[in-house]
């Protein structure tokens, strides 16, 4: 009995100890001026922007002109007020926080927060269960002794305190067990009352942040896919026909859509020689009696006669750009390089709502409307998929992630099995020596099975990620929602279900097939003995992860190791900056596991719940933290993912019944188990009537929103031209560089003038890539509207 | 073995003898004129349209003068062509049939058509399906002889030459089951193929209707539920205000639904009244020389002192006549009548569809538009149920559905028990001198079970309806469809389901929930040796169902009852006419289940094929007859009900591959069973990918189409003020009642002029019903549209 508890509290031990080291780590190692740019990146993007004064707990104008200081604090009493960024992080205001970051993330705190109870008026989920839990639960399973008496007649058996707590140690037909029904039914309602207040102020939000958004292109503008080819006309006339026809009050103008893989290489290479010649030149001015470098003609650089580096590249650059215009304006005039798929703008956003949710054409596999995705979040690849490929490739996806659901353990076990110490000895007999060591082979005991499920666990998501990619979704948002759903689905068949069903889960999942009025039971009588298991498992997975969020562990050895290495100047220092962005694929269903375990044992062993609000409480933190200061949106979906939260919550709660139904027909409280069979139906009730109250609200805008926001901008500015706001919003990103930038030939004093330029844009990249284009080369863009607007209006 | 056949081959016999008996009696029936209002009723609403001749097979204008021949058809030689009537039937053109009766039955028909083949090049479903049946499977399970050697075992068994030629006689393990397997992909694939064709031809027919519809207000007119009240405003302020903002270029008025009950209950009194006035008219004018009628003014005109019947009536008709004034003029100016609903109209049917299927509101449970249906087709009182109580009904129902699916037979077998004789003798004492009497005895022993039955099932299509009606659907079309699908479910549970299975259904069905693997194998053991019984379902409940439809006794006894005892002239006798309308919420059901027999049987015993087609033959025949002929169609969906049939087809595919899937694991033909797996899933995705193609074109309309219409309709007539066309058109039909006609207090010579209004206008009524509102009556109208333009316009 002890050990077990005991494994439990060193765990916990263990765990905590570390989570402090690794936020202390973070806390002295953010604090330190040389680090802003791994910790505070999101803030020199907004240097331009903001005074830098507001940055939570740093501020760059604070740098002295001590050497040293630059780079490490020296102020030690600032050391004494080192977790002060906690109070910095949580004091920011919600709205404040959108506008700083993007509903997106803001909403996803809101998840985090869903979990735990914060501050005077706000209970959330899991608090209030705790209180029952401790109050009535607890007490009512300690008293009990079923354990003892089982152990009495079975000695091998082995329970923990924890254990001792949980439902298991109540009789079979105790009266005891109608707590725990009352626990379920007023658990079941406190979850939907928060899920519901939750969706309501979601909604709100969403509503809010829309009709507070800026004007923007894909307010006016509806992505059409599957043009049908009818005869010798061309795709674009066949658009601008279409809707002058069906639209003609609203259409104003279109962009079809160029596959311009190609030229998206190109425009790459373009730029990578562009670094290469910006770096050669460093080098050459920084120490300026050094010899001019020199390079190899040949094969990989390495074979071929010697040339000056500086010539060789910038002639290679004009090939480029010279090839970059003939592609360009091939692309431009040739009839295959354009794709079946188009951008329509309107002249309102009314127009562009009506358009977006009617269906235009009788044969409903052609001329698919839906709004258009942010210019950035476009999946440019992913437009030109005909519509039977679509549908069998997300069946076969499907299929995919059916497989990999179930069947994801052998390649794991395979791997955990061949990193089997006794294996490696076998295979490997080279390594034997190494591995006869006690302490390497206890650490590898320990370690590589562990680490091997780890890595495989890791890369799902990218897995994930990847094969949404290839279902044809046409931005990136939806890829990620896509992914996220995945995600969800095998982590709780591999991690909750694999580790409940005890034994091989191929062997129990035929048992189960046969007969599916098992799988309660099953679950029932293996879930209460599990609750060690899944204490350990959200210390180790919830709490460390989460830490190691924080410390960007990978991040800042990356910026430190460019910084030794080939940084010269602070745009340099600038370009070294590892951005990252929130992974909602990944974040997401992991919350929705942790909100799994939170519920499932919150009737059966309460004593789970401190560790899951912990996490929830230090997740929140951590994460409010990274959104502020690290975290750059790639794009903005408005919240777009809160009905899949929503949904994985609901999925909780419905294995929660389930399980609970198994547990009280395993404990033979026959009065009660029925009592439990409404509590699935109306949970399922209550999902619909969410979702159909307030499903809509995330994908379709409604026409009332439209029609005021287009009075409101009419009233404001009455002279505005939506035109030419609209005309090149949605030209490919390869095309618009090309168009854009860094179009003329390179001479010696050429390659100055432009890398002055490219310095003054540097800061601001990242962010607003999709507003590149009014750079100057005026003259060769021109030449190229032309031929672009004779594609927009060519006849046939 | 010889029993077993024989009971086939009589059945057989007794069934083809009645059917040809009561397909004479109605060809004999129908030729006699004085029948012609049972069996032409539809032409006689078409007479003032049409001319008389080209009704098929009857010439109303060819009776003769001799008073026999008025009713009775002397003319001998007519007799030999008395079976004509099938080619006339089948001789009109599909185009002419849709015209004259409606997409609506002309699709009916096709689903009938899909049952069989028909003329050179229309091969359909079953077919080929026979021709491999009979060429290929026939042969195989005849030759084999495991049904022999079981028998050899078991000295009890028997089995029929029908059960020879099913799969049931292939030994276990057999090569021969291959052929089985080679079918079962042959027949789904070119079901499929079928199906596919069909949803694609009626698709574009429905177009072509769509397309060439002359002007109907459900072509301009949305419905919008669920409009919010706002402080003191008016809901039909309120509806103007937020179209007026939101669909400023289109909306050009509406029309707020009134709680009419009891005005409709006042309008129906005051018709009756009419309807007794007429015949005591009549009565007193037929004998002038008799005595006044009298009758008794108290409680149910048996007590009370004696008036003159026509003063009572015309006393009561005026006194109703300003109720219905005063209780019209209360509805149109009190707020408390409006519903929270209304009816907007556009002034193009563009406008209308994009209203129709966008979202208007941020909160999506109120301002929900959808097509307004037919004025006909509206259920009225379903308009203004509240969102959460729709919700809440629909889950009731659910659950009900549910509950009778499951639990239907226990009632009948109740019933049954109690039909038994024994029982009857134990419960009811007076009857055992009846019952000791062995003819009656025979009668009522192998007549009862049955007639209870049938009773019961013959009333589920109107209790389906009751409850579709109940869930609060908006127009009769939507309750129509529901209901079909309820039934649906409930015939194949009890039907297929409850005869398949041997033994109760209930002891049963929890062995299946606790091991569903067992499902297709209790199945596949039990379905071949039902085939017998099948034949014999097919023939009773299919041919001579379908036969007794065309006899249509009820109708011919109402209107010859009617003919005795109330007939006066030509309008009453009109009247009399019982007018009936297709129910697809019975027949489409039934098709469904005919479908699913078919596909199930035409791997397993391919004998059945034969009876199901001529089922479909003969159906297709009668009903087309009937269509033409009888059928008054009430309302016209344009084919709405398609994707249902599609969906039954579906299902029936997918129980015949679960059927199979069990009967060749059973047959332990191990190698073949994983090979009919891939089946199910690949008919789901042939399911999907129709519904994705062609499902949109039966619920929404194509802003091309509309917009087509429009320009159409705009270069025909660009003079057309389409705000009075639909000014009134969705009224509740009681207030346009009341505001159209028969308003003026009556005296004694106002009657006359009354009742020759309404002869006129009798034999135009029925189809007409919706456009009564263009007589007289103007003065007291013009008083009534001004309170209705005050409602419709007032201001806070």
């Amino acid at each position: 009995m002890a050990g077990n508890t005991l494994d439990v509290v060193t765990s916990a031990w263990i765990n905590v100890v570390t989570s402090i080291v690794i936020l202390l780590a973070f806390a002295v190692l953010k604090n330190q001026p040389m680090n802003a740019r791994v910790y505070f990146p999101k803030w020199f993007l907004e240097l331009h922007k903001r005074s830098a004064g507001s940055a939570g707990g740093f501020d760059p104008a604070s740098r002295t002109t001590n050497p040293i200081g630059r780079f490490l604090n020296l102020n030690v009493k600032s050391y004494a007020h080192v977790m002060d960024w906690i109070w910095t992080t949580l004091r920011m205001p919600e709205m404040e926080l959108i506008e700083h970051a993007g509903l997106d993330s803001a909403v996803l705190l809101r998840v985090f927060l869903l979990g735990f109870a914060m501050g005077s008026c706000r209970l959330k989920m899991f608090a209030p269960m705790l209180v029952w839990g401790c109050f009535v639960l607890i007490p009512i399973n300690k008293t009990d002794n079923e354990l003892m008496s089982y152990q009495k007649s079975n000695p091998n058996f082995a329970y923990s305190t924890v254990d001792m707590m949980s439902i298991a140690n109540v009789h079979d037909k105790s009266k005891r067990l109608w707590a725990h029904l009352l626990a379920a039914y007023m658990y079941t309602a406190w979850t939907c009352l928060m899920l519901f207040k939750e969706y309501e102020q979601v909604e709100s939000l969403r509503f809010k942040f829309l009709a507070a958004q800026k004007r923007r292109p894909d307010q006016f503008t509806i992505l059409v896919r599957q043009v049908p080819r009818v005869g010798q006309i061309k795709v674009s006339q066949q658009i601008e026909n279409f809707f002058k026809e069906n639209h003609s009050e609203h259409y104003i103008t279109h962009q079809v859509v160029y596959d311009a893989n190609y030229l998206s290489l190109l425009v790459e290479d373009k730029e990578k020689c562009l670094d290469t010649i910006e770096y050669l030149q460093k080098q050459q001015g920084g120490s300026q009696s050094s010899q001019c470098p020199t390079t190899r003609k040949g094969f990989l650089r390495i074979v071929g006669e010697k040339v000056n580096s500086i010539d060789f590249y910038t002639s290679k650059y004009n090939r480029l750009i010279e090839e970059i215009k003939t592609v360009q304006c091939h692309i431009l005039s040739s009839e295959k390089f354009v794709m079946k798929a188009g951008f329509v703008s309107f002249n309102s956003r009314w127009g562009a709502a009506v358009c977006a949710q009617t269906q235009q054409s009788k044969d409903s596999t052609c001329w698919l409307t839906d709004w258009a995705p942010e210019a950035r979040d476009v999946c440019w690849d992913n437009l030109s998929i005909p519509y039977m490929a679509l549908n069998s490739r997300r069946l076969l996806v499907g299929f995919l992630i059916f497989f990999i659901a179930f069947f994801f353990m052998i390649p794991i076990t395979f791997v955990q099995s061949l990193a089997n110490l006794d294996a490696l000895d076998k295979n490997f007999h080279f390594l034997k020596p190494l591995i006869d060591q006690s302490f390497i082979r206890s650490v590898l005991q320990g370690f590589l099975p562990g680490l091997s499920l780890n890595l495989s666990l890791h890369f799902l998501p990218q897995l994930m990620m990847f094969l949404s990619k290839f279902e044809g979704r046409v931005s990136y948002s939806k890829i990620m929602r896509s992914a996220a759903t995945k995600y969800f689905i095998v982590m709780v068949v591999n991690v909750f279900f694999g580790n409940v069903i005890v034994g091989s889960v191929f062997v129990q999942l035929k048992q189960y097939i046969n007969s599916p009025i098992r799988v309660p039971k099953a679950f029932g009588s293996s879930i209460p003995m599990k609750s060690t298991f899944f204490i350990t498992y959200i210390m180790v997975d919830g709490w460390s992860t989460v830490a190691a969020e924080a410390l960007r562990l990978g991040a800042f050895m990356w910026y430190h190791l460019q910084n030794m290495v080939i940084v010269k100047t602070e745009r340099d220092r600038n370009n070294a900056m590892a951005f990252s962005t929130l992974q909602y694929n990944a974040v997401l269903p992991k919350l929705g596991l942790y909100f799994l375990l939170g519920l499932v044992y919150s009737v059966i062993s309460p004593l789970i719940l401190p560790f899951i609000i912990v996490f929830y409480a230090f997740g929140y933190i951590i994460y409010r933290n990274q959104v502020i200061n690290v975290y750059v949106p790639k794009f903005e979906s408005s919240a777009a993912f809160w009905p899949l939260a929503h949904r994985f919550i609901i999925v909780a709660l419905l294995i929660t019944h389930i399980t609970l139904i198994g547990l009280f027909s395993i404990k033979r409280s026959a009065a009660s188990t029925p009592l439990l069979l409404p509590l699935p139906v109306l949970t399922l009730f209550f999902h619909w009537y969410c979702t159909d109250r307030y499903g809509p609200a995330f994908d379709q805008y409604p026409l009332q929103e439209a029609r005021a926001k287009d009075n409101l901008e009419r009233t404001l500015e009455p002279n505005l031209d939506v035109r030419s706001f609209l005309e090149r919003a949605y030209l490919h990103p390869a095309i618009k560089a090309a168009l854009a930038e860094d179009t003329v030939a390179l001479d010696a004093s050429g390659i100055y003038n432009l890398l002055g330029n490219r310095i003054t844009e540097a800061s601001s990249r990242p962010a607003q890539s999709s507003q590149r284009s009014n750079v100057d080369n005026k003259q060769y863009e021109q030449t190229c509207i032309v031929s672009i607007d004779s594609q927009s209006t060519s006849t046939m």
